[in-house]
């Protein structure tokens, strides 16, 4: 499948990486890619430059959000909460019209510093309010309440663990299951509507003072039943 | 050791019930004793009214809230959250002072229906809220994130699964990981300081929402690690 992953952060590279990996044709945007290109320092949480990683995934290409967006079958929305609607609107309506879109941000607000608080909260979710900006594109929330290796390769915690998917339109959320599948996942839970993403963002607090106990973020939550 | 459950409830119910078959010798607070003797009618919920569920546990007392609180070691906030500080003020503060509280409360506001949104969100919770209006009580958010019965009998699921502490006073903390280990828990991960309530308080929206996905509320959270 043609691929839009839209981030170059953490969460961009993993997805992109394993997409890529799996046998799609990848494609990473970001706002300026010459910028990008250029960077040669650890962003602001220590995390080396887009371009390391570039250089040993040379078969992932870098455009800008709207060329990657336009050329794209399934768009991932892997930038941060603070700018995802900017970076959507950057990417195009008229080029996210009709298409999946997956949405991995959360609505995380700094601010005040750590841990961060939620700029969205229970009464509405920002997958809901991309959703209402963008109501030509199918929005599936995924893959949020986990660290971006573990996204990508579940197994790695050894046991079976949980992803939701939440959204409103049917066939969009069985492709992403399907690609969550791929991954590795092997416990997703379809919780239901898009409303539902309101549970999986106010995950957030506890994963992130759960981050800070365990002093990793290699931990996942499975629904046991 | 004497313990008050303050609430007749499911919540209540579970807790009084498991506590004395522990052998502890367990008081229920109530609002009206004679009121809550005398309902025959099934709660809200459809619940089973207190009376029937006492019937069958005539070693538990049934008293006021300040009764209750003041003969009690320890005391258990079984109560809803909406009427929490309210039920606590009832208990007295003088009949706290000192002892380890268990809240297991939650700040859910039913008032715009099916599923209750939070009367407190991720930059405050209703522990901490308790803890500052009764500041010589030890507040130990647990329990709050499963239902009633997996509470106390958490080994009907089959499989491990999580129960988390959040506290101020490490001794109160203690007390309480031992009691969580006597009804059956084999993993309390103790988050830290009772600010941490703020990340398990918010997981009730996404329990709400897997409740209604799985038509049940026996599942529970695991932390895979």
């Amino acid at each position: 499948m043609n691929i839009a992953v839209l981030g170059t952060g953490m969460v961009g590279q993993a997805i992109a990486g394993r997409l890529h990996q799996l046998g799609h044709s990848v494609v990473v945007g970001t706002r300026d890619p010459e910028a990008t290109v250029a960077r040669t320092e650890p962003d602001g949480m220590g995390n080396p430059p887009f371009s390391a990683w570039h250089a040993n995934h040379q078969g992932v290409t870098l455009a800008s959000f709207t060329e990657a967006a336009a050329g794209a079958e399934l768009v991932v929305n892997a930038s941060s909460g603070a700018v995802a609607l900017d970076v959507l609107g950057l990417a195009g309506a008229d080029n996210l019209a009709g298409k999946v879109l997956i949405d991995i941000s959360n609505p995380l607000d700094f601010s005040r510093g750590f841990p961060p608080s939620l700029f969205v909260k229970d009464t509405d979710s920002l997958g809901e309010q991309i959703q209402r900006v963008f109501p030509d594109v199918k929005v599936v929330k995924t893959l949020n309440t986990l660290t971006a290796s573990l996204m990508v390769e579940p197994k790695t915690l050894g046991e079976s663990s949980t992803v939701f998917v939440s959204g409103d339109d049917a066939q969009a959320k069985a492709t992403v299951v399907s690609l969550l599948e791929s991954f590795g996942h092997d416990d997703v839970i379809d919780l239901g509507p898009l409303e539902t993403a309101r549970g999986t963002e106010m995950l957030l607090p506890i994963w992130l003072r759960l981050m800070g106990k365990l002093g990793t973020g290699a931990f996942n939550f499975k629904i046991v039943r």
